[in-house]
């Protein structure tokens, strides 16, 4: 080891050869850790405090963190506050972080402190003792490189935390999210085009109303995704501002000047998305707004998808008592008693999907309230269930697509039935006789249960040319009947 | 007027024959009040400070107020603090509160401070005027009859309006939420009678299953709103602890021992509800979660009815391209572009007061846990919403039965027909051939689009007389059909 | 009258002088209605099956109509299917319900048809009877101007409902709310510039932390208020797109080619926002997608102000038992019980106005899940939720900024006095000593229950210049300091 | 093997010792499932279709589903309709799940069929599989064991799901969070004991009010938990209603008549749990009303544990610029770059939870009001949000309980300096020389920023030996200080 070049890397495996438990040491004293775990003394006692349910802080998360700590070991570098081989040691295991290789050395739980320290502490002690343990040295010595003097150079769980957030939200929806989406679209897209001259009868107040064709109702699915696929992206703005630079309370102390700027440039760099420091930290740490904000988008989409999946599933429902104007994939055996069953269970699964969102988004909402003066000691919580949003919508999507959308076949004989039965079609009536005399005409219908024709003829209102000139479902959908075939 | 009997009573009608302000007073100074109405200076300011929104305290608050500074008089009275006199004209013009002939007298909004002070102190400014009144005094001058040492005698705002509303949200679920509820399940079980011998289809996953019959079905709305309705009368007994006697903080400072009890046992004879003085103050004031638990109760029902009320729509869904089991009383035109149409608007608005409720309750839950200390004050939000779903729930029963259940009509023909082209009864072969030689049978008679007895004798797993003696719907929906017929 | 020009407009003021009732009819046949007014049989069988608690359909949502029956003649009347005097006689009376003169005509409960429809119709009654008293008509006769056929020519309630809806929120967002939240803004920035050099101590966990100033305390909520200022705004492009056009399930029927393009055009025209008619009408009609990202817009106000409310709150909390950095205007005596007690009050209005604003929210999200097919039949629920929370979220920034913000003090010796006494100050030693010495001092001074600077000493780990030269709160705030003075 | 007692059962540890794929196969057909895992084809088609996330359906919902089999083998054999050595076969196998033995072979997701059929038949297929081992039988044979004609003989998911649901909720409640609650309550008694002599300022609006002890105020915090205890305990009653013996739509196709009670009575001897059959089976499987009762009783306790929680971390908020009426446990250093802090991370911890408990519980009513005709096929949701807040708040009211409120420590000097300066003292001479006066003292200190005392003699409203005598903070607690030292 040289004062230039610090000591020689070893070119050590990930993985802690030793048996028995390790003492490790940390402001409040000492407390033995597994020997076999990079972890220091802070994870140790919060494993011991927090062992609460099952629910562990996301990998995505420390994958986040991984970036903030390489960024800020290079910035730090860069401006001489760390000797090359000590930001060049962290930056490399921050790599192992960000690439999920050592993602189960990050144990704790969700219900722990509300800043989020205890993982900031997580990640700064594992990235200490791989840094030690590459270089040959004692583990728990915090020797060469410390936890907080080193890893933590310049940075405050306050600052570090919810940049850890926007990262992993970030990442989660436009690597994971967006693209299911967009599949799903693209489905829904297909179903549109190849069905778009297959006259239907339209319901309103799950009433028989006037006819629309099939692609139609699904180009409406397909602009709600749109639209709130676009709503889903709207919040990336809010979330490319970091809180990094802020440290403790906002003020930046402890951190030189344009270190959040510098910082917020070098993830931006690493992660090839927009970053920028936030302008007012008083406000990105006291508040998470745009955490609550990014739940807001994803529940709009959760609100489109639950109303698309039900719409499928009661067109689809039946085979023989129900609308049965849609025939899903077959699946699964749908019941464990009633053989032959089938069931709509993927769109059962993204309903529930979708109600668990909304109540992930009230869990978000009512937390994104509970900040108190410099500090919202709610992260834990926001940023679970956050990611637990985007990435069951994410997944459930990839699901519904392939085992939905895309083998929904139609049932025409089932479409054309319900055409040729309905009584609104003399809505189109209506310009020509009158509201009052076409209502009288569809009641007379109902009544004698006849067609609409017979009654309409009966009434002597109109004409049979006329009728049939008039009232012609193909004619009534409009000028637009969907998108264009491929 | 002598020391013994106190200022002669005049008999003047309720109103203020004046125009223009008057001025009142309190420790904060002087304001002008509109010279034709009771309420004094904290009534002003607050109707000045906090004019927002359109959202007034429920007039059953005040009229429940009356109660409490009815019986607080008179059990004053009784121990020799306040003269006869002064006590009985309290009580007189509590009464005129409790009778609903004072509402126009409390305009304060619900947005106001969190401990109700200012409704509370809206009512003492009342009765003080109207005593004042009453005995030919002069407005404003708090002489004889003192707002907060007369009418308030004993009392805090921190005990009287928890106590305020536990009477009046008990009132509206006795008097108004359970006759509603009793009268629509009677008209539910009405219909479970009239059809227990209807054999219908069942629908699992909305996919045809195995049959029982419509009674059945409605002896299961029927069970849903019995015990929804028991979950809601189960809170009565915590609303039934009042906080009376814990002034400002639950201790009880400057009421005399024994008046939370004396108090609460006079407005148990007032009311005729078994009132107790809640064993814990501290918890009665620092917490709301007797309100809490009302707000669960009332939603219980919102679940049930929600889920009724849509199988409702949907049973009656078409008339021609839907379930179209029921026929739902045609109460009103449907469209203003269909003429004929027909809508379930009755379910359709309880669906919509259902949601509401559920979203009330989510507003007193929050509200519910964000209390510091001795007291919650989230009252007025939790007081407004409680009374609201009760209300609205009510309401909407009473409507939903007169307009909706006591009307609908079966269309038997297509509920035969549904049970005729039924697979689902295959499922009373399986004990008998095994479920997987079911399960075959089953799809066969949905790929041939055969009826089940077909494709079952076709496949030789069963023979005609063992099938049409095994799949017979009547036999299938079991022992119990329903409620019998009256 | 000449078939040119039409009858004589006679210069009838608002009002119906009659007493008793008049008969009306509708497709369902005849109904009593009050004579003294406008409304017909469809407005008088809602108020019969829906007289439910007391809410009433928001009169922004007529004003909203009045719009949309405005333009509707119009384009109407230029496309040559209305008569020029026909559509001049609709336009002007609908220019009466713009301007909230026929208000009480309007006396429909929320909880009606999920489709708006009989609020629709209300507008059509109310403009037809009017039309027909301005000719010297028979009310009831719809002759010369028919409610569906002239007043909703072109048009269906599931179209012009949900644009009525976008254009109350619209106009209820910029009038009334943008307004209050920018003057809620302004004075909050006041404070901050007021305040940008009076270091204080900063808290994180509730517990002490490093200093910042006043000024940049108050610019985080500055910011916060800010950007949920902008999130409020962004969703006014969603609401800008207006489902006209698409009539009864989204493909036009009975309406003319361009409809909903001209209609827009013509509402932009008359409203000043830059409305454009829904690319998807299927999407527009069976979704209500654009009102429920409009609720998480107001939602994010709520959230941010919240935060800043509670901390107002706690900051003025004492006055000699609490935290006390800031004086609040005394605007009402707080207590019935305790003389001279000063509360919060408008720190409380304002946190329960923004947990209704969740709990509204709720039950908007729900509702747009709970469409199906070609129309979301939760419409009121939505738009009373969305409106009633713009609304109070106004009303309450105004009340706030009046009555509370902008009357704020500060109590500078209590905001000396903890900056004094603050062992975290010793942070700024952490970078020169490192972390675990600089722990070693604060933990010593709280034992010792000494001054940092007397344990800083002690320990030897630093000497007095450096200490008094380091640890200095006026520059551990760093260089921006808040806004600056004006 | 003989007619009579069956095959040889081979005594054969938990495992199977193969490796690659076995071939399943079900009424679709068949699917490769890994050779060493013990279910079959429905489970791996589940797994492929389902895979979203990462909540797995909890392993108390198939330990409970261990009750059933075992429970439905032994009714069955009782009956003669299994022979002996087959329900002696599956209740031993049953036993194994149900003491979580099988635990790994239970890996479906909760995003699955609304009915929780693929969870049921999991079950079935595993303990198929393994009676077959212990018989030396071929894997996936089904022979002698058929996951549907002998584990799942007389039953349906429709009905066993929910009675699984049941019993793991029960189970949950009883054996995990009632017990960790009594403990939290006896640590908050003790400490109310502990703590009731002394008198401390009490607090509403935040602000200073009148005199209680620090035991009274401890025990409005027991009597809450006790309270919501009582309520969770209270839900028990409905969920020990089960579903069990209707089968798929609630008649009982294929059970025998009595086979609902009786499987109740062997669960309810199994368990010790006090079962009963559900009298209403189309309620109890159409709705899932008792379990969104038990999910409001959760949320009771939550709302009661947020406020305590809340409470404990603002006195304890300090050091020396909050209150700091308490003193936490210093579990582990509160900061990364703040060296020496510590923070109250078991009530931020609390906190969270109970914002999750709400959450979760917003979910399960939404999901409750979906159920349509025969089911509510939300159950997977419902089971995991109420299993996931009732492990959660069992888990952190044992943590809070031992590593904060059995910790605490008053801080008593500054309890009784707030005492000494409190102006709010002023209230105890209200009675003696009315509010108007006793105000006018209180306004006097506050502006003099003298002493109550001061304040009041300069006044002359009262002289020294009336004040000091009236004004004695020990008398104005009251006569009971909280429960009796131990």
């Amino acid at each position: 080891m040289s004062a230039d070049t610090g000591p020689d890397i070893v070119d050590v495996p990930i993985g802690i050869d030793a048996t028995g438990t390790r003492h490790e040491t940390d402001s409040m004293g000492g407390i033995d850790v597994p020997a076999d775990r990079y972890w220091g003394a802070q994870t140790q006692r919060s494993l011991v405090h927090f062992s609460i349910g099952d629910d562990r802080m996301p990998t995505a998360v420390y994958q986040a963190y991984g970036h903030v700590k390489k960024a800020a070991a290079i910035v730090n570098g860069r401006a001489g506050r760390l000797e090359e081989w000590r930001w060049r040691l962290i930056a490399g295991v921050a790599d192992e972080v960000i690439h999920g290789q050592l993602d189960d050395s990050f144990p704790l739980f969700v219900w722990q402190t509300g800043s989020g320290t205890q993982s900031n502490m997580n990640v700064n002690e594992v990235i200490s003792n791989r840094c030690i343990q590459l270089v040959g040295g004692e583990l728990g010595s915090k020797t060469p490189i410390h936890p907080n003097d080193h890893v933590n150079m310049g940075q405050s769980s306050n600052d570090t935390f919810p940049t850890a957030m926007h990262i992993a939200t970030v990442s989660t929806i436009v690597d994971r999210l967006l693209p299911a989406v967009g599949a799903l679209r693209a489905a829904v897209d297909t179903n549109a085009r190849r069905w778009r001259d297959v006259v239907k009868i339209g319901r309103t107040h799950l009433e028989d109303a006037v006819p629309l064709t099939v692609g139609q109702e699904w180009s409406g699915y397909s602009a709600q995704i749109h639209q709130a696929a676009d709503r889903v992206e709207s919040v990336l703005v809010g979330l490319h501002e970091l809180a990094m630079g802020g440290t403790a309370v906002g003020t930046g102390l402890n951190a030189p000047a344009g270190f959040g700027d510098d910082v917020a440039e070098q993830i931006a760099t690493q992660t090839g998305q927009p970053y920028i420091s936030a302008e007012n930290k008083f406000a990105a740490q006291g508040g998470l707004d745009a955490m609550v904000a990014a739940s807001a988008g994803l529940r709009s989409l959760a609100v489109a998808l639950m109303k698309i999946a039900n719409d499928i599933r009661w067109l689809a429902s039946g085979p023989r008592s129900g609308i049965g104007e849609l025939s899903l994939p077959a699946n699964e055996p749908g019941s464990s008693i009633m053989p032959g069953k089938v069931n709509p269970t993927q769109c059962e699964a993204m309903v529930m999907v979708c109600i668990q969102v909304l109540a992930d988004d009230t869990g978000v909402a009512f937390a994104g309230t509970q900040g108190n003066f410099e500090l919202n000691a709610m992260r834990p919580i926001i940023v679970n269930n956050v990611l637990h949003s985007a990435t069951i919508l994410a997944d459930m999507c990839s699901k519904f697509t392939e085992y939905c959308v895309s083998g929904i076949e139609l049932n025409r004989d089932v479409i054309a039935g319900y055409v040729d039965r309905s009584l609104m079609l003399v809505t189109a009536l209506s310009p020509v006789i009158g509201y009052e005399k076409a209502a009288a005409i569809a009641h007379r219908a109902a009544a004698d249960n006849s067609t609409l024709r017979t009654a309409a003829l009966a009434t002597g209102y109109i004409d049979a040319d006329d009728f049939d000139r008039i009232v012609d479902p193909a004619t009534m959908v409009g000028a637009d009947a969907g998108p264009e075939q491929e």
